[in-house]
């Protein structure tokens, strides 16, 4: 094991932290950031300031080695670095608890607290060629497995014994199992798989499709609910292999092929392809990321589909959205979205119907923007596959 | 689907906001704690007045109903019911986010924040009927994955290999898959399967065991070793069928028969059950936290395995806490606790070693805290077993 606290070289790490644009002391402890800023997690802080190294604060795991590493048993250790208090400490106010902020206030005497959050997620919207050849390798993995997917479903299994197999073989394939969130409050395990009437069933979260779950105590999702001959499934799982996620939709259908769908399903599938493949076309650096979600609901309406379009009963507010460390970053393509699309960006493009009756139909890609267009990383193959 | 936003029964909320003890307007968003205080999660808030029903300001899902529901999109949507604000308004701030805090502050007119955690995590330290009811069943659950495990090892698997299979048959029992922690930073995949040296790899966390993870991404757990022919494993997976969780640790060994194991293991694992058996035989309603600990300790010593408690390289810091909602709830059994155990108290009790060049030793159960004594809910065989 490299016991060193950065594992990122110093040049990747100082493209990061220019990107993030340090302007005052900023203590940043929040797992993705810490994954961010030093290619690990670990327990405790990275305190940035403008024009110096950064300095680790570790809590846990005990033995890391490095350059600027402070070993701390609690946050009150941190105070004697800084004698003389702090004007203004930058913290991420949209992770770190309100406790445990007032905490660190005091700890370090800082007599004003600003937001960073706002500023490193900004940054992490923009990946460097490193963590867009992570996200690269995240899509060859997650491809591999969906290609799989019609090996591992048999006759007569409910929603969530196919997930079930999914995920196995997901975790043989490589995959980390945590899918890491912003924000508090969204739960979900490993992805989901939805059949028939199940997708129209709305969920706690702002999530492109609902599902009812297996329990009260995580409402959303795959039901139990069995797999009916001709039903369609969708299949959108999680693609975190190395800490980075990718994120990919297929379409599936019990079926021994594809060739005799109803022909709402061939439909709406048609329409999120177009519309998947209008986008990778339409978004460059430059390109308003509210613009880019008219385009997409323009065409579902163009199709009659605009009341199915990202959910019937309940809908989600975007068609795509930034992943990378975490699978809602930004940009979000949503109505009243003020991004403008960036190379390096990394956005999923999701269009997704429900139909009354039928289910959740739709695809999805994760894309990063290229000069020269989107370039897809979910390179497995978007038709509806037969499963049987 | 009930719809109703309370799937509690009237008396059974009624105990649990009694347990809380409600003095002052107090607004809950914690996913926990919403599930606690409704028995399903949503997204949005609990309003808590002394004297008055609760009022649930629902942003997500759509369609639900019964009294006291109010739909919101925002948080300042919940400003025009407080129209001359608030003197004191109570918040999670142990998990809710500094900029919610404040958002919430100014959103309900409040001149002051005060906190509701401690309170809350108090009340759900003491387990109702029903929720003894809901971790008895769990303990079920996850007793009869364990009998399964060594039909699904095979000879050459990696210690991921198997975690892998045992969520996957943890899935098709009924786990959720999640594994909610108190605290904004533990992060874990369905729980740890530990072979061989790597039990003694230092992790970010205050975990019984360590681990190095399959990526510095999730630096814990199984790390992609080899199960080796005569080997012990440690298998401490995820208990959460219905939103509550069991904790239960078993050791197995790559081997015929557990019969010709090195006296160091056999001893460390004796002392482990020893350790167990005396709690569960001391521990009572009024019986100190703190003292628990000491005697788990001192029986350590006694043995001459002190060195190795609760790890080697790295030590945690308690050989029990409570679990339910969440996997680390109150009581903790560590050296500096002021706790007593009451009755409805849920406890895992861990008393594990790490050998150095051997690995991770020791058992884990969940109990509850009755008048008689502890009571076991994870009745699983606690002896080694073979896996061949």
């Amino acid at each position: 094991m490299n016991s060193d606290i950065c594992l990122l070289s110093h040049a990747e790490q100082a493209l990061r932290l220019s990107r993030i644009g340090v302007s005052e002391p900023t203590l940043v402890c929040d797992n993705a950031n810490l994954f961010y800023l030093t290619g690990r997690i670990f327990s405790g802080y990275v305190m940035l300031r403008p024009d110096a190294e950064p300095v680790y604060y570790v809590k846990r795991p005990v033995e890391l080695t490095g350059a600027g590493i402070r070993y701390i048993r609690k946050p009150e250790d941190m105070g004697a670095d800084f004698p003389g208090g702090i004007e203004r400490l930058a913290l991420e106010t949209s992770s770190l608890a309100y406790g445990d902020a007032l905490r660190l206030q005091k700890a370090l005497g800082a007599r004003e607290i600003t937001d960073c959050s706002a500023k490193i997620m900004a940054a992490r919207a923009v990946k460097t060629p490193a963590e867009i050849e992570a996200l690269r390798a995240d899509g060859i993995s997650q491809s591999a497995v969906y290609r799989r997917i019609p090996r591992m479903f048999t006759q007569g299994m409910t929603d969530i014994e196919l997930q079930a197999a999914i995920e196995y073989a997901s975790r043989l394939e490589g995959c980390l199992g945590i899918f890491r969130v912003n924000g508090p409050s969204m739960e979900l395990h490993m992805g989901s798989v939805l059949t028939g009437e199940n997708a129209d069933t709305p969920s706690p979260y702002d999530f492109a499709m609902g599902g009812r779950g297996i329990s009260p105590a995580l409402p959303v999702g795959a039901s139990g609910e069995q797999i009916k001959p001709g039903a369609v499934v969708m299949v959108d799982m999680n693609g975190c292999f190395n800490g980075y996620m990718t994120d990919m939709t297929r379409m599936f259908v019990n079926a021994e092929t594809a060739d005799n769908l109803d022909p709402m399903i061939t439909k709406a599938w048609h329409c999120s392809r177009a519309i998947c493949s209008r986008l990778a076309a339409d978004g460059k650096p430059g390109t308003s990321a509210r613009e880019l979600y008219e385009t997409a609901l323009a065409m579902a309406h163009e199709q009659g589909l605009g009341a199915y379009f990202m959910g019937h009963r309940q809908h989600a507010g975007f068609v795509g959205h930034g992943v990378g460390i975490q699978v809602n970053e930004l940009p979000v393509l949503a109505p009243r979205s003020k991004a403008v699309l960036a190379e390096g960006n990394v956005i999923a493009i999701e269009p997704k119907f429900v139909l009354p009756g039928i289910g959740a139909i739709g695809i999805e890609n994760t894309y990063v923007v290229t000069p020269s267009g989107l370039e897809c990383l979910t390179n497995a193959p978007e038709e509806i596959t037969a499963l049987t």
